[in-house]
């Protein structure tokens, strides 16, 4: 298990300090004219708490190497872990989203918004059908998020408010060819790495760095690009470290049932190399992937060919190549050796990360 | 039946063609990286078409008011006209998602997203359950329209952008009330008004008038003050008309079954008036509202009770006098006579609409 990094760490301080003000303030706004309309902020803020705030992690930290600066504590312009904080309000909108289309039943140690407002209608007596209940009012929450993070965005130059909606119509769309690659059976690698790039590598690390060394005044088409070079493979090496855990992962530990992603139909880079590696009669076992009523039998029997083909092996492989490059990359960035070294730590954190 | 005032269709034009604009260059952009990402473009703009336009007819005359202008042609500026088209973008995302909430089969005559595509899941024969992939896509599809709308807005003023984030979470907790006190069944006329005021007077027509007044350079108190006292009422008549139409109305003009409301169990004015007169009796039948398996005959009574109670004659009584003060505080605004007599003709139409 790899020890969430400082520098991570500190970070996630100053944004879960602005973020308790955020709803803090909206509180206090809307228990004014209406004390039923604070569940929504209060709701907002259960599922917002104990995130990791990666991508502000990344925000943070390409804003402080393109300021030039290095130390955090130095910096505090509030503008800046505004936009930081916003990332994790964008996070907390996608999340509760995804929930609903994956009717998940946690996040964060805490039950789903869509899941918990299903069984307030029932607990109250209230009129209706508890599910489309739950799945209105998490909607709506998500949606909440939605504004307050492009709130905190606040008044941003073109460059970064470009990047902000740019990032924002990949992580809609990458979501949809997830969801519809899931429900269609299209497990080719081409598709299961145009997910990754969009969710993973664009959303996660690309956008936040790029987005963070706008803040610091105008960004270089270089530095763009440098981050770019970064954040792709940090992000695909991430996606991969997911996709083992979903499938192979320790239960407590991951906090979903292994193969919970095989049941999903999840279209991961994992599967598509046992599949093209796979027998005819391994094949037919992989046509289970996607079918919720799959059987841990099945299960079991599906993980066997992800290590029999080397499947396993070759996504292990493949993840430590992709830490190298963008090892090599971030050494080359243009910024402080203090936060080039983070940017390694952080590379090295997101495709080792056992939870 | 009203007609649409030449003064609407024009704008609506205008924006019709910007919308078409944006759905374009997102077509090619996404084509290009992946054709099945274009479905989401697609399904957006089947919904977006044929809309009334209303939002972006306030905003667009506000503008031309504070511009001091009158003549439609004259000013084409294009940042105003995408604030005006981001109007119905966020009236895109919010429809698509309240159809979610109530379940709607259709929306301006093309059967709904959620609706749309739990059938295409079954017709091609993909996995998972249809209902949770339809509304899964639909949700996705909401939110990248309102990252378009966004998007619109562009590079604003602090003070447009200030009227943006707060239209934008007024909409949201007006929605969140509204559900709630349908399933909780709290039919009192300070919550019906409550969430008129924020769907149907802030939202419709408050907020896109101040927004419009923003385009056109630093909006006054004054004039702040002004729009907000003209577009509560007509807002307010907007709601009560919507509401006697929900119960009362045409289903060949309306779109939905008469009743429709009454099984939702909306928070209505209408509804709690009836409620204040009431006899005991009719109480007990009165609260059938809110029920998904109420009967024709239940919802006939239903109907009689809020005729024969007064409620209807009432509530007819207090559109006219909302339109009346709609009218006398539009005389008074700082606006050139042309684009005075436009608003009252707005605050008459929107009263008054059979469909």
């Amino acid at each position: 298990m790899t020890d969430t990094p400082a520098d991570l760490l500190a970070v996630a301080d100053l944004v879960d300090a602005r973020l308790e003000q955020v709803f803090e303030t909206q509180r206090a706004t809307w228990a004014a004219v209406d004390p039923r309309l604070v569940e929504a902020v209060d709701e907002l803020a259960r599922i917002t708490r104990g995130g990791k705030r990666l991508r502000a992690g990344f925000c943070y930290w390409a804003w402080i190497g393109a300021a030039g600066d290095e130390k955090i504590g130095d910096r505090d312009d509030s503008a800046a872990i505004d936009a930081c904080a916003s990332f994790e309000l964008l996070q907390a909108f996608a999340l509760i989203h995804d929930d609903i289309m994956d009717d998940a039943d946690t996040r964060r140690s805490e039950p789903t918004i869509h899941v918990e407002q299903a069984k307030r209608l029932e607990v109250e007596g209230w009129k209706g059908e508890p599910r489309r209940y739950g799945d209105g009012v998490a909607i709506l929450v998500g949606d909440l998020s939605h504004v307050y993070a492009d709130q905190l965005i606040g008044d941003a130059s073109v460059q970064t408010r470009d990047l902000w909606n740019q990032l924002r119509i990949e992580l809609n769309l990458g979501q949809y060819l997830d969801m519809r690659s899931a429900a269609s059976g299209d497990f080719d690698r081409a598709t299961a790495q145009r997910v990754a790039t969009f969710k993973s590598a664009l959303y996660t690390i690309v956008r936040p760095l790029q987005l963070g060394a706008t803040l610091a005044g105008p960004a270089t088409p270089d530095l763009l690009t440098g981050l770019d070079r970064y954040g792709r493979p940090a992000g695909q090496a991430f996606q991969l470290r997911d996709d083992l855990l979903g499938v192979l992962g320790d239960e407590a530990r991951v906090g979903k049932p292994v193969g919970n992603d095989l049941r999903e139909g999840k279209p991961t880079e994992l599967v598509a190399v046992a599949v093209e590696r796979a027998s005819p009669s391994d094949r037919s076992t992989l046509d289970g992937i996607g079918r919720p009523d799959l059987s841990r039998e099945q299960t079991l029997a599906i993980i066997d060919i992800l290590q029999r083909t080397g499947a396993v092996a070759e996504i292990e492989r493949r993840i430590d190549e992709l830490v190298d490059q963008a090892t090599r990359v971030a050494d080359d960035l243009p910024f402080a050796l203090g936060v080039r070294e983070t940017l390694i730590v952080f590379a090295n954190y997101v495709a080792a990360r056992q939870h």
